[in-house]
């Protein structure tokens, strides 16, 4: 068995994974102020609560956290997670439980979990992008996780696809993220309503200020027909990055992940869309496939079990 | 031994090359009018001229090729071969010959010959950039080659950094290709001559009209302050676009190949200096080395002949 953990600013999701199958055989939560020490406590207390669960014993364990994550263990740079930066959470999770331990971006290990045992498990070549506050990509290539050199893969929402576009909360210049990400969802809401073209979200959300990315979907959600315009043209945002990918790595497979995939089918099929016209020479290769991630919040923790578990050859 | 091939649109070189060290023991070049079935012939002529060279015979064919070369050997798409497109040219050589042939886009097989026997033979993750007339683009991660779901990844020149840019000649606005490509050195050097900021080029030229890359390479090898501040502000480009790359896949290493790389160490240093200003998060990861690739000329054929070797097993 292998723990697979999802670790937040605040709390701490560890599961219990059967590394052959996948299958989450227990669960176990703690809240964490997000210091190194806590941490270790933390995740070491968890990890020994999942020893005890009655599936079998913990033989390596996997760490998902959002930010950067070298493949020695430390964390780099984490917005969610300010307090662990250069903290060496991998080698003294390692000390602590004697156990070996893998630590990787959050995109990257639930790619991987989606590669395994998810919507990716029958293609050699996906990307899977998470649509969040932020975007998180992960790249799978030749039937493997594409963690690079330093663990740092995946940061794709920082390509820069408009040079002399908005400046972001980056510092750059028109990154994806500032045009697909939930935080851009809001903003597109937002710009519709103060127009006056989405009457609706402006109801529910009472000011201009007020609306969000969730009045969008909530809205979408009942088939308010403003709403879905605004959709639409997020969507076209989306696949305008997710074009750059293609070109790159010519994937077969786009895997949708993350909060927005809560809208569902709209997205899914608007991002197709927006991709089949999007992609430079259609005409001469066959269609991306644009699906939707089959393991859920899951996937991250899961993935990093995953991982984890190869160390152990 | 194996054959590796640079087939282009007027000429085919054929080099005899021992996989287990990459070195070339024979070469030998026929012009080609770039038709599927004359190619045939050529490259079954090219091949027995190999088998009797005296280093043993070939026992597997690589094709290395500007443009979209699906995994089964057929040419989806390449302004150099457009008599080509369509014609099932892999497997076609296989029967004429009798041996396993594999058929790649030159940029990947370039980049492969790199990973094994030339810049990139010490590290697992890298991206091979060959500015030419375009850009074309080959990553290698995980120690592997990536070719993509159906081979046709690398098309990188073709990302899109700025969306409401100029019109390329694929119809795209603003791709990376647009900016950073030898044509792109020409025009940067047309603009400044027109400017009264290029006399050398200006004179070397005739008119600006006629002020190409060439000249502003010339220009530089000699010193020519204006050319070294077009070259200046043409790594910028390329530096853009690199970064987007960085972002995505955390490379160790970017390899420069292709013509412009004769321009040499003024080239490396100004897309260094370029990377390092523009590569977001610059405090938290290790700077990505620049370096020039090694083999030259010969990588596409080397490279497309040890992904052939493979297929051996």
């Amino acid at each position: 068995m292998i723990a697979g953990l999802d670790v937040g600013g605040t709390k701490v999701n560890a599961l219990l994974i059967d590394p052959a199958t996948g299958v989450v055989h227990a669960r176990r939560r703690a809240s964490s102020d997000g210091s190194g020490s806590e941490l270790v406590d933390t995740i070491g207390s968890l990890v020994a609560q999942l020893d005890e669960a009655g599936s079998g014993s913990v033989d390596a364990i996997g760490l998902g956290i959002a930010g950067l994550a070298s493949r020695s263990g430390v964390v780099r740079y984490s917005p969610n997670l300010p307090r662990l930066v250069e903290f060496p959470i991998g080698s003294s999770i390692e000390s602590a439980t004697g156990r070996p331990v893998v630590v990787g971006n959050d995109a990257s290990t639930a790619a991987w979990a989606e590669a395994r045992f998810g919507a990716g498990r029958d293609v050699s070549d996906f990307v899977f992008v998470a649509l969040g506050t932020g975007i998180g990509v992960g790249v799978v290539a030749n039937g493997d996780i594409v963690l690079g050199g330093n663990g740092f893969a995946g940061e794709a929402g920082h390509m820069v696809i408009d040079l002399d576009g908005p400046t972001h909360h980056t510092g750059q210049q028109g990154p994806w993220e500032y045009f697909a990400s939930g935080s851009a969802l809001g903003r597109l809401g937002r710009e519709a309503a103060a127009d006056g073209h989405f009457d609706a979200g402006l109801q529910a959300a009472g000011t201009v200020d007020a609306l969000t990315g969730v009045h969008v979907s909530n809205a979408v959600a009942v088939g308010d027909a403003q709403a879905l315009q605004i959709l639409d043209e997020f969507c076209h945002e989306v696949a305008r990055g997710a074009a750059n990918l293609v070109m790159l790595l010519d994937p077969r497979r786009i895997v949708l992940g993350g909060g927005l995939t809560d809208i569902g089918e709209p997205l899914r099929a608007g991002v197709a869309a927006g991709l089949a016209g999007t992609v430079l020479g259609a005409d001469h290769r066959p269609e991306v496939e644009v699906v939707m991630a089959e393991l859920g919040a899951d996937a991250g923790a899961v993935g990093a079990g995953l991982l984890a578990a190869r160390r152990l050859g």
